[in-house]
Parts: structure tokens; C-alpha cells; sequence
């Protein structure tokens, strides 16, 4: 008989906690169990007069953590006869970020503390957070002008959701939190630091993918921005910089070992090899067996598109993408990240807000039903897709919505079909970039909440996209990638993988479904995108003299304006 | 004791038709009736497959006109005492406009036979059909290259919701409806006509409000435009021009009495004196005590807006203005006319539509009421009130709505107000024009459904407009003009008036509410306002090198082909 061996991926999502138990032969995925984070409204601390914010409590991560794991390890002895918690031989963990959150000393989250247990600013300011909007413009500001490698690698801007931006903002407006915090960490580094026993951060280690992406890390320049850069912002951004870290690792490479503690807490063995973690679509991708020539699409309320590029080939710098990090998805490639700032939550906000839905009326299933039996432009709307901002190709968080060509005969059905085309012409816009620089996207490989719920989207972005859209194997991708680096930290002889390739091979299954592209949709969708463009150029760029450009802008300013009264 | 003398006031609107029992000599409404149209939707029908096309059927009128007197007589015997039939001395009747209907030789509608019953086209053309564009193009490219006079009192542009535009469509898709027609009569022709038992086209009276504003009427070029010019667009239109009209009556002026017919199925006197037809516009705005300097807002499912301008007082022709016209509203003034394509449509879409309303949610008085609680400005929303296409000062019905800087915390109630205030914003661009040539508007006198039922929508349009608002003294303002038409058609000898301005100074009460901007709020709306224009300058005028111009032209160009398919 032989003996199985099982890996733990984790994926700390927005509003809840996968746990995911997959056989580290073949991926099977053996069970899975999912916890909510109690704070807030679905996980999510807001505030009414603060429209940008967003924050979760750290405790949230740590409860839902450990009911999700012990949850999924009941659910595999039940599934899987021979299964017990001493055969899980590696844990990994995906998680959301920029998602950085203020630590003591000792690596404990300031939020944890009974003084800041309810101050805003000491809580987890998670990635859809947008109040750093002017620090993030100070920062490119600055950037621009005297270190434009910085940004070079992030499309050129510096976005207000990421680690300094938030981190500045916190000094400025809560300085009492900012100094009661030692340094600040990353979700993705906190939670295998925390599981590993190394929450101290002289211990703790960084990951690359969250450090490349979000915070400027490149070996180029030795690391993170240098102190004397981040001292001309405010000199105790200097001081922080000393707290920080210069080193990084890549999620095929181990945290540590289980803690005692969590050892207990969890069931599992003891020294168990915990992976360094990496952010959600990273590792989704690694479990959507990400490739050259594919993009891999993780569709959720938000979108992330991942690309590899091999190392060997000529790479130019993409401008408006949000990054491009050596080893952040695979070691020996560039992973290049993209992503559109809002795809579900701008479907979930029209149902829940504008379709104040009466029984049976106005839910997702019924405008999807009904939106499917329409034709490409036969609405005759067409919608932007910045409902929360535009991460990539514009890098501006301060653009919002916009809705064009209703009548008085417009049906619901045709709005919500417009916000998915909307999405998909966003996706295409990043396509269309990438392949202006050189990378190019054969295919797409779909993976997210969304993928599993609506078919409808598939086909529209098959069609917009002109490409194959591959659903991934795994419906939870992120957890999955997560699982194999866990599989890869545990190496060959636990039975794990040598390296995230070999993991690939054995791990990640055929794709579930392949949409094609119905050349006919595709040539109207091409006289739409050609109008979405000139919406998109007109709102999005300062070009000289565009009248529209600052509308946008200036009637948020004018919001915030008027809320602050 | 003496004797009192009442007057009769109908009003066929979009939905019903109402009537009202006035008292001739102060204007007291003794009682209303209203009767709704039975077919279609609220009266009206539609096609789903062409979503331009607003109909009514001429029975409907028949039907409604008894049982809305028939009730209000009844109405009138209970209220008043002393009140009989006997003593209506005057009758009048303002009806929606242009809403021409193809009738035959005996001026008796042809869908009122059994052939053409069911035949859209053999309908009455309401106000709002806007299938005709092509035609109103085709009119306005040949006016402008070869009667540019013709279109000068009427902004430069001939509109689809006119007169000839509805009759060359009805020629050109349906000809053999048009071979049916003898002629062709405007809804506020034909009920005079009719109650007077002189609908044989050779005896009608055509009231001069609707030919003046609808049909390029004017005495300055005898009347209708030429044989030669219509014959240039349609051989067949040439024809037909033989067979309309060249006098034209104001509506102070009889267009005959009851007849036998009429008074036995409403039990009124025979040969009670009855008004010739006027626009309900324009008779709203008689019974909204119209005057130099006041402009008449009739706010309904669309808006219009009336100034009168005495003949004495020089008067530029005003680009995009719907019309201007000697004695449309009171002889002796030049009547203006202006208007927005929908206003409290819009809001009714967003209801019905959007709000997809379960048990309390979503109705007006909620969302007006959550919707009075916002500070201007303070949604960062900004809207297009073009839902209907755009009738003043741009008139062009290929316009569509827009909605921006919708967020994923965008509330509902902000949208609807977002949409008031776009509404209030195009209202400000027509009195702009208007003063830019030199007409001013000092205040503003507000009738129609919505200002009975919306205190926020006129806070906002005085806030926007930055002029006081006066709440019309009646209610039924144009039924209230149509009885006041009656009772200058009997004339001082039966208790009625001598002209306009005697029943003016002796029926019209003063405001029963007026509504005063907020200065900080004003100033507010400024800020909003010129961002409004950017928009309204970009998508709705022909720049050069403008590339927003074509995109909402463009989306109804591809819907349309799309639909056909």
C-alpha cells in the first residue's frame, strides 16, 4: 500500500478563509472548508464618512485560520479513509495585498492591543483600502524625480494601495498608532511568521512577491527604497526603513517549521515546513499551472492577471502595469502582475444597490438569464469599469464610474450585461499593452469566485478577448498554489515536489471547460472596444487640453469637500 | 342672487385625460375628473423590437373625453350647489403636441376603421415617437440648404418629434397607411373638430400653437412650408400639402359650438362656445399666469418651458430653441417654447427599472427622502439628462443618458438625486440661452405632476437655477388654460372674458408656494454646473476633432442594426 502524502494550502481572501486539503501526488483535492471574518460588513471594516477606507481586524485572520484548518482536516478524515493530520506533510498561504498591518517589537499586531483594539489605523489596512490617495501621489511625485527606477518596474506610478503609501498615511493621520508600531508586515508574510514562531521580525521572512510588488523591493537597488528616499517624505518613514527588511523568498522556500503551538492548536505534526507565503493570484497562478504565452486570470471582486516571462528572454518595462517582479510567481521568471481594481464587486453593487431586489427580482441568476439573450450592442450602452479605480493601465484610483446610452426603454438586464462587457473591455486594454511591449497572451486561463458562478462572463470575455478562455482546474486556484508550495517547502523526501514546475506537472489538472471565441460576437465587440477607448483615453489620460479628463477629479474632490462639512 | 357661469377644461395628456370645471369668474375649481387611456402601457404603445415608437389610439380620446366630463359634471353637481350643466358657458382643450393622426376624407381617424385597427402606424403619432430621425434629418438638410427661414424661429433644426418628420416616416415605412389618410390633424385639432362637428378637413379649424411650433407655420411665407419644398423630399408630400392647411386660429378664438351629437352624449347645451386647440404647454402656461420675464415650467414626464415676449420688443431668433411663435400663447406676445425630451420619465426609469422595488424599497418617497438629506455635491455623481435625446438647445433626439462617478459605495438615493439635478442643470442651460439673446427670466413659475408630488426636485431646481420658484396656483394648470380658452371663446356677454389678460387678472391666484435658492448651495451647483457643460459640450456638440461626439450616436447606430438582426 502506499502511503499517501497531503499538503495544506491557505487562502486568506477578502471576506473569509480557504482551507484547502489536496494529495500531493496528483492534487486531488481531498476537502475543503471556509471561514468568514467576523468584523465589519462581510469581513470589511467601513466608515460611512470615509468612503476610501477599508480595514480588517487582525484577530479575524488568526480565529478563521484555525477554525478553517481544523474544520477541513475533520471534513478529510471523514472524506478519505486512511487520512490522519500526521500525513500533512507541508502548509502554504496565499493572501490579499497590500495588506499591511502595524506590529510591536515582538511581531504582535498593535491591533491586538487593548489600547488599539478598535482604532482604525492600527488595524490591517487591507488592499482595497483607498484613503492613501496623497501619500501615494507624493510618493511617485518624489519617485519621478529622483529615483524613476523605483516605479520603472510598476508601470511608473506609485498606487495608494500599496505597503508605503498606507504606511505614510498612517503616520500622518494616526501618528499615534504609527508610533506605537515597531514595523509593519505584509498578511502574506504575517501569517506563515505566526505559524512558524517567527513573528519577531529580525526573524521573520519576507516574502518576494508582496515585497516586489507592493513595496519597490528589487536586488538592483539592494532591497527596499533607501532610507534617505523615504526620509525626504518624512524622516520617520527613515527610521522605519531600519526596522524593515532587505532580504526576500520566494514561496518555494520554507518559513520554518510548525510551532509548538500551533501544532497544538492545529493537530498537525510538529516542525511541520510552512512555505513563505506570497499574495492570492501569485499562487493562483502557480496552481493554474501559469506558463509562458498564458495569462492567468484570477476574476473576483476585484481582478488580478498574472504573466510569466522566462528570464532568458528580452523583457522591456511595461508601462501602467503594476509589476514586474524576477520570481514572484515562478522562480527563473519574471512574474507580471496586472489587474483591474473592481470586476464582481461592481456586478455586486449594482444588484445589492441598484437593484434593491424584491423576491426573485433582480438577483445575479435572473440578470444573467436574461442579459444572455441579448446581442453585442444591442443595448446600445457602454460602461467604464472604474467603479473603484483603475490599477492597470492608467495606475489612477481617483477615476470612478461611468454609464453611457440609457433610455427611457433601458432594461436592468442591459445594465448588467454592459458592467460585465465593461470588465471584459478593461481586461482587454491590459492585453493589448502587454503584447504593444512584447509579452504575448494566447490564451487565458480563468480562475475566481466568479468563473464558478457565471458562464455568461466566460463567454463575454471570450468574445471581447478574441481568445480561449481555459476554466482552470481548481476552483480554488489560490489555495491550490498554496498547497503545492506547502508540497515544494516539504520536498521530495516527505513526498512532497522539488521545485514549483515539477509541482505543476504532477499537481495541476487538465482545464475544467474551454470557451471559444464566436468570431461574430468578436467583430462587434471590436467596434465597441474601439468606442470604449475613446471614453477610457478621454477620462483616463491628461492629455493637453482634454476638457473631460478632470471631471472625474474634480467632482471627488468636491465630494470629499462636501462630507467633510 | 347671482348668477354664476363655469367653464370646462380639458387636457389630454401622455397617460389620461382630465377634466376640470372652473368657475369663470375667479378661477375656483369647482371639481376634476380624470379618465386614463386604455391601451398599451399607461395609454400608450409600444414595440419592444423598435424602441423609438410611442403610439395612442384615437378611441381612446373618444372614450376618454365622455367619461372625464361626464364625471366631472357629476362631480360638479355634488360639490357646488346650484351647479347644472346648463351653465358651462365654454369649453376649450389643450392636448400633447405634435401628435398628428391620419384621418380620411370625412376627418374621422383611419384607425378608427376595421382595416387599419390594429396598424401602428394608422395610430396617433404621440408627442414622444422619435421613429422618425432619418426624416427630421432629411427635413433639416433640405430646410437648411434651401429655406433656412423655415427653421430659424425653431433653432436651426426640424425635430422627429415633429408634425411632417412623423407623416414622411409613416409615408416612407407605411404607405399604405399614408394612401389611407386624406389628411393628417394634430391631436389638438381633432378634439375641437370633434366636439364642434367640424371635422371635414375643409372646415376645421388648425389652431395656430401647434402649426406654428410643430409644422413650420408662419405668415411671414403664407403658412405651411411650400408644395415645392415638400415635393422635394416626396412627390406624394406635395400632395398632401394641397390637402392641409393655410389659416390658423389662436386658441382665444372659437372654433365653433357643441353639436347636437357632442351635447346629447355630455348633456351641455347645444352650440356652448368652444376654444380652438392649443399645445398643453402653452396653455399651462396661460393658466400659469405667463408674462414678460416669468418663465412657465411644465414639469411633467418631459418638460416645458414657455416665456412670452411682447411683439413690441425686439427679438433675436434663439439657436436650438424649439420654437418661437406669434400668438402661441397670448396674442399680441411672441411665444417661446423650450424644452427637456424627459425629466420625470427619467426618474420613473430609474424606479421601475433599476430599482427593481421589493415591498417599501426603492419608491420615490424613500429614495426623495434619503435623497433630501445630501449635501450638494456630495455623492461625487454627475449625470446627463438626455435619456429622451435632447430637445433644447442642442435638438438631437441620438443623444442618450449618462451617469458618472459612480463608486462601489454609490447609494441609490444618490443616483436619483444625481438625476434631478441633471435635469435641473439642462433646465439651466435653456435659460442661459435664452438671456444670452437677450429674452430674460426672472422667475419661474412651476407647474406639471411632479411639482405636486416632489418639494426636493423644486428645492434643487431653485438651488441649480439660483431663481425663486412659484408654485403655479392650480394644480391642473393646463386644463385650467383650456377653461380659461372657454371662457374667452363665449366671450363677456355670457359670463366668460374678453381676452386673455382680462381672464388672466381674474382666474389666476397668486403662487401657492414659492421656493428660494440657498445661497451655499448655489454656489455649489456653479462648480457642478460647468463641469455638467464639459460633459454636455463634449458628447453633445459636433467639434472638430471631438471624439466623444459620435459614441452615443454610434451605440444607437450599432443597437439599431443589432435589433434587426
Amino acid at each position: 500500500m502506499i502511503e499517501r502524502a497531503y499538503c495544506l494550502g491557505l487562502d486568506f481572501g477578502t471576506n473569509s478563509v480557504r482551507a484547502l486539503l489536496a494529495d500531493a501526488a496528483d492534487g486531488r483535492e481531498v476537502a475543503s472548508a471556509e471561514a468568514v471574518y467576523a468584523s465589519g460588513r462581510g469581513g470589511v471594516i467601513l466608515e460611512a464618512a470615509e468612503p476610501d477606507l477599508a480595514r480588517q481586524h487582525p484577530g479575524d485572520y488568526v480565529r478563521g485560520l484555525e477554525s478553517a484548518v481544523l474544520e477541513v482536516l475533520d471534513a478529510a478524515r471523514r472524506a478519505e479513509a486512511g487520512f490522519s493530520a500526521e500525513k500533512v506533510i507541508g502548509l502554504g498561504a496565499a493572501a490579499t495585498g497590500s495588506t499591511p498591518l502595524p506590529v510591536d517589537r515582538s511581531g504582535r499586531p498593535v491591533a491586538l492591543s487593548p489600547r488599539f483594539r478598535e482604532h482604525p489605523a492600527a488595524q490591517a489596512w487591507l488592499w482595497k483600502d483607498h484613503t492613501a490617495h496623497e501619500e501615494a501621489g507624493l510618493i511617485t511625485w518624489l519617485a519621478q524625480k529622483e529615483h524613476p527606477e523605483y516605479l520603472a518596474k510598476s508601470g511608473g506610478a506609485y498606487s495608494s494601495e500599496w505597503f508605503f503609501s498606507k504606511i505614510f498615511r498612517c503616520l500622518r493621520i494616526a501618528p499615534e498608532v504609527f508610533d506605537a508600531a515597531w514595523t509593519w508586515v505584509e498578511l502574506s508574510d504575517f501569517l506563515p511568521a505566526l505559524l512558524t514562531g517567527t513573528l519577531d521580525p529580525a526573524r521573520m521572512r519576507r516574502n518576494r512577491c508582496a515585497a516586489g510588488h507592493k513595496a519597490m523591493w528589487n536586488e538592483e537597488w539592494g532591497g527596499l527604497p533607501s532610507e534617505e528616499f523615504l526620509g525626504r517624505l518624512d524622516s520617520r518613514l527613515a527610521g522605519l526603513r531600519r526596522r524593515l527588511y532587505d532580504r526576500t523568498f520566494t514561496a518555494d522556500s520554507p518559513a520554518g517549521g510548525l510551532s509548538p503551538e500551533w501544532s497544538g492548536r492545529l493537530g498537525l505534526r510538529p516542525g511541520t515546513p510552512v512555505a513563505c507565503g506570497a499574495l492570492d493570484a501569485h499562487l493562483g497562478a502557480v496552481g493554474s499551472n501559469a506558463a509562458p504565452g498564458r495569462m492567468v486570470k484570477i476574476i473576483g471582486t476585484s481582478t488580478c492577471d498574472i504573466v510569466v516571462w522566462p528570464k532568458s528572454e528580452p523583457l522591456y518595462d511595461v508601462p501602467g502595469l503594476c509589476g514586474i517582479v524576477d520570481g514572484s510567481v515562478l522562480p527563473g521568471f519574471f512574474g507580471l502582475e496586472a489587474g483591474q481594481s473592481a470586476v464582481g464587486d461592481i456586478f455586486h453593487w449594482f444588484v445589492n444597490t441598484l437593484q434593491a431586489g424584491g423576491p426573485g427580482r433582480g438577483s445575479h441568476e435572473k440578470l444573467a438569464a436574461s442579459a444572455a439573450a441579448l446581442r453585442p450592442g444591442e443595448s446600445g450602452l457602454l460602461a467604464l469599469d472604474w467603479n473603484n479605480g483603475n490599477r492597470t493601465v492608467l495606475v489612477d484610483q481617483r477615476l470612478t464610474g461611468l454609464l453611457l446610452g440609457q433610455t427611457l426603454q433601458t432594461e436592468a438586464a442591459e445594465v448588467y450585461r454592459a458592467l460585465i462587457e465593461a470588465t471584459a473591455f478593461g481586461a482587454l486594454v491590459i492585453i493589448n499593452r502587454l503584447e504593444e511591449y512584447g509579452v504575448r497572451v494566447e490564451e487565458i486561463v480563468a480562475c475566481g469566485g466568479i468563473v464558478e458562478k457565471n458562464p455568461l462572463l466566460l463567454q463575454i470575455y471570450a468574445d471581447v478577448l478574441g481568445r480561449e478562455i481555459h476554466v482552470a482546474p481548481s476552483g480554488s486556484a489560490s489555495a491550490l498554489g498554496a498547497a503545492m508550495a506547502g508540497a515544494v517547502a516539504a520536498g521530495t523526501s516527505r513526498g512532497g515536489h522539488g521545485d514549483f514546475p515539477s509541482a505543476q506537472r504532477a499537481m495541476c489538472a487538465a482545464p475544467r471547460r474551454v470557451v471559444r471565441p464566436q468570431p461574430g460576437a468578436t467583430t462587434v465587440y471590436g467596434e465597441l472596444f474601439r468606442l470604449y477607448v475613446r471614453l477610457h483615453d478621454a477620462f483616463g489620460k491628461e492629455n493637453e487640453g482634454e476638457p473631460l479628463y478632470p471631471v472625474m477629479k474634480d467632482l471627488l474632490a468636491l465630494r470629499d469637500r462636501q462630507r467633510r462639512l
